[in-house]
């Protein structure tokens, strides 16, 4: 990818949900971008994956156990490995995450919105 | 860094430039944001790591060897490991970057604007 990526250029090319998009690979880590809507994304965990949820558009509500974040354009939250959560998006959100390559976006729950892989935005 | 962060206010708490700022960290990588003015990065290579620019706001120009990219607002470019670079703002650039912890950000050339290490922004 030895190229200028524009993100917004880059949601201009889907429109399906809870389906993260790599546009971009860095030190073992995938840079995705994401549509979200509904509530959909079950408890889960990953063991030992730290995950960045960067909000570029709308509002997403981000729970662990015993606390609750809420993003907004322009803003980011690292769930850090163990850690138990969910997301939960106001309306319609879009997002860039974080995370290494392989990962499990649902850690071993299986739900609805789980992937087996992602693909690559071209 | 277990809350929110909103890069806006970020840049809000600091006006000094190639002095990144620690704002996150996941999976051994940092998350900094920088200002940029002026051309005074020398070229360098980063042997082991690769590094991203995300652009916040301004332009940002990245020279490799032979090819220069030019990164807007919302635009992201990674450069690859091993590969030699440079980076030349035009006027003043507001960045955020991603790179393994530790990393030297102008490889082993000593320039003015090399720092032995970053601050975390609190």
């Amino acid at each position: 990818m030895a190229y200028a990526v524009n993100i917004e250029k880059c949601f201009e090319k889907f429109n399906d949900t809870y389906s993260p998009k790599i546009i971009g690979e860095l030190n073992g880590q995938n840079v995705m971008v994401v549509r979200c809507e509904g509530d959909k994304v079950p408890w889960h965990i990953h063991e030992k994956e730290d995950e960045m949820f960067f909000v570029v558009d709308g509002i997403l509500d981000i729970y662990e156990k015993d606390k609750k974040i809420t993003l907004q354009n322009g803003e980011f939250y690292i769930v850090q490995r163990g850690i138990e959560h969910r997301v939960v998006p106001q309306g319609h959100v879009k997002l860039i995450l974080f995370e290494p390559k392989g990962i499990s976006h649902t850690g071993k729950v299986k739900a609805e919105i789980t992937r087996e892989s992602f693909d690559r935005l071209e």
